[in-house]
């Protein structure tokens, strides 16, 4: 997750002359950027350069990243009336250049490895468009939600109507696997959970079932409502570093289970990131459907080396031969 | 928690005048704002004034707080040196304006409601003296703990040798509970709970059996560790509103349970805050040893008068009667 971004020097070049959103919107550069981590670490797929808010622009939420603070959406949604001003729109005209740049990115990785798209959940994106940027106690979007669920659900049901759309469209232009990040779930208790979230976001599982390609769930600081993410939906769930992952997978039962570092063991010495890895493989344990990955995006104080090392620590104990190869049809 | 601040008009207009630091640190403001929620709220119990950081002053730890940021600490600690230069200090001395705090609040209360003291735990306090103020994600701490395991366990023995200094002073001065707040212990995945922070909290509250009075430890977003937590010590466990109470306290076992409405029910409908109040009550059962109370701190916009409806419905619906009466004498 985040395995392109600040940490990187290539990227922070680049960010000196783009723009996050200039990347985002230009194909080149976003297939630049999704192709730097591919070519210097030892990652088994590519993760599409992108941002969870890109569709909130063809929605008619206009809003910028400020330098420092993170997204700021210049009208907030805060009525029903906000919730009615949202447009509808075809993801593969207004959101072509994210297409096309999967398109790309196809042809460039060839089969080495696969490409990951990705979008958001309904509650992760509503929370961003009623708080207007990143929030701690989302206060705007719970009043919402309790004084005005009738808009709420009319709001979630768009944005899971919309993010189906566009998550077809990403899987159309070539997407491998989609990944559902619902990265403020866990602000939710479960009873809220299930009730205000829960069936917008199986709306989205179900109708993404007929793509035929893997989903992945991920919610941060989930713990307590796990088993309700399940239910919601994904054929892999993502988790973060809280629970060990054998306790968690224990309790997402048959299905994939992704994760689970904590990403600030790339700040601190190897010998520590690497026994926290032996750790969690022992967890592990070989099981078949466990996708090694950080519990969250990769922090930008994080060194660069740190990163490759624990790629190559990972395959080494696993003695996985990563997928891409020379050969690809050999690998195959 | 935090049931004076903010949200009333009376704090607010304090404020003007004084900073939260001139607030805490002299006895006739700090009472008077402790008296605001117990004078116009049916609360069971009144909770001293004050801040997690006020110990930080004589450690040698200056700091002040930023309107609209939070604290933010002069020197945040990132070696070894930083954590050797933090002075020793005698809480009756150094921190006797709290004590004197308490001492008047015995008195205005007399015995109509218990006066709770509180203090914060080690990863909490090292968090907020590593990071130099409030963090999403701890990367200081987290690289300080895993790159100078030594120093990190040093820090947090200081640290936990100073709150139970504390509070037995507290305690002495007249406070009829203790609250420990490891507000960011949900940073933190289980091994590393274990390792880095666990022997230390439980450091404190083994010291504070000694004092008799009933021990309640509060964590925020701590589900994945709840079992940990209680390990740690505690008569009361706090939780949030994240996991369901009875699910809660199935895990927590033989303890009583604080907690946990999500104090944004408090912003909305009183329709949703009562039936959403209902179901907690339910899940409680009337078991021994339930306090309600919100999962976390009063939220700034919140209404008055919603928390003064909640206080009075949840009597009626409990018939407890408050401990508090116009004859204190046939209360008890």
């Amino acid at each position: 997750m985040r395995q392109a971004g600040r940490y990187m020097s290539d990227y922070r070049q680049l960010r000196k002359r783009y723009s996050l959103l200039d990347i985002c919107r230009q194909p080149d550069l976003a297939v630049a950027v999704t192709l730097q981590p591919v070519d210097v670490i030892e990652v088994d797929a590519a993760i599409l350069f992108s941002d969870l808010l890109i569709p909130f622009t063809p929605l008619g939420l206009d809003f910028d990243f400020i330098k420092g603070e993170g997204p700021s959406i210049d009208r907030p949604i805060r009525s029903v009336e906000d919730v009615q001003r949202l447009r509808q729109f075809e993801p593969r005209e207004a959101l072509g250049h994210v297409l096309e740049t999967i398109r790309i990115l196809r042809q460039e990785l060839r089969d080495s490895v696969p490409l990951i798209g990705f979008g958001g959940a309904p509650f992760t994106l509503a929370a961003y468009a009623i708080e207007g940027g990143p929030s701690t106690t989302y206060i705007h979007t719970k009043r919402f939600m309790y004084s005005q669920p009738q808009a709420w659900h009319r709001l979630c049901a768009r944005l899971a109507d919309m993010i189906a759309d566009y998550m077809t469209a990403q899987v159309e232009a070539g997407a491998q696997a989609i990944q559902i990040f619902d990265s403020w779930a866990g602000a939710l208790g479960r009873t809220d959970y299930r009730e205000f979230v829960l069936p917008h976001t199986r709306s989205i599982f179900d109708r993404l079932l007929a793509t035929g390609v893997p989903l992945i769930h991920f919610g941060v600081g989930a713990a307590a409502i796990l088993e309700d993410l399940v239910a919601a939906g994904g054929d892999v769930i993502g988790v973060d570093w809280r629970q060990p992952l054998d306790e968690a997978w224990a309790r997402i039962g048959d299905r994939s289970i992704q994760g689970n570092l904590d990403p600030a063991l790339l700040l601190g010495p190897v010998d520590r990131l690497f026994s926290s890895t032996d750790d969690l493989l022992a967890r592990a344990g070989r099981r078949p459907g466990h996708i090694f990955n950080l519990g969250h995006g990769i922090l930008p104080p994080t060194p660069l080396e740190n990163v490759q090392e624990l790629a190559r620590y990972v395959h080494n104990k696993t003695q996985s031969s990563i997928l891409r190869t020379q050969n690809p049809e050999t690998a195959r």
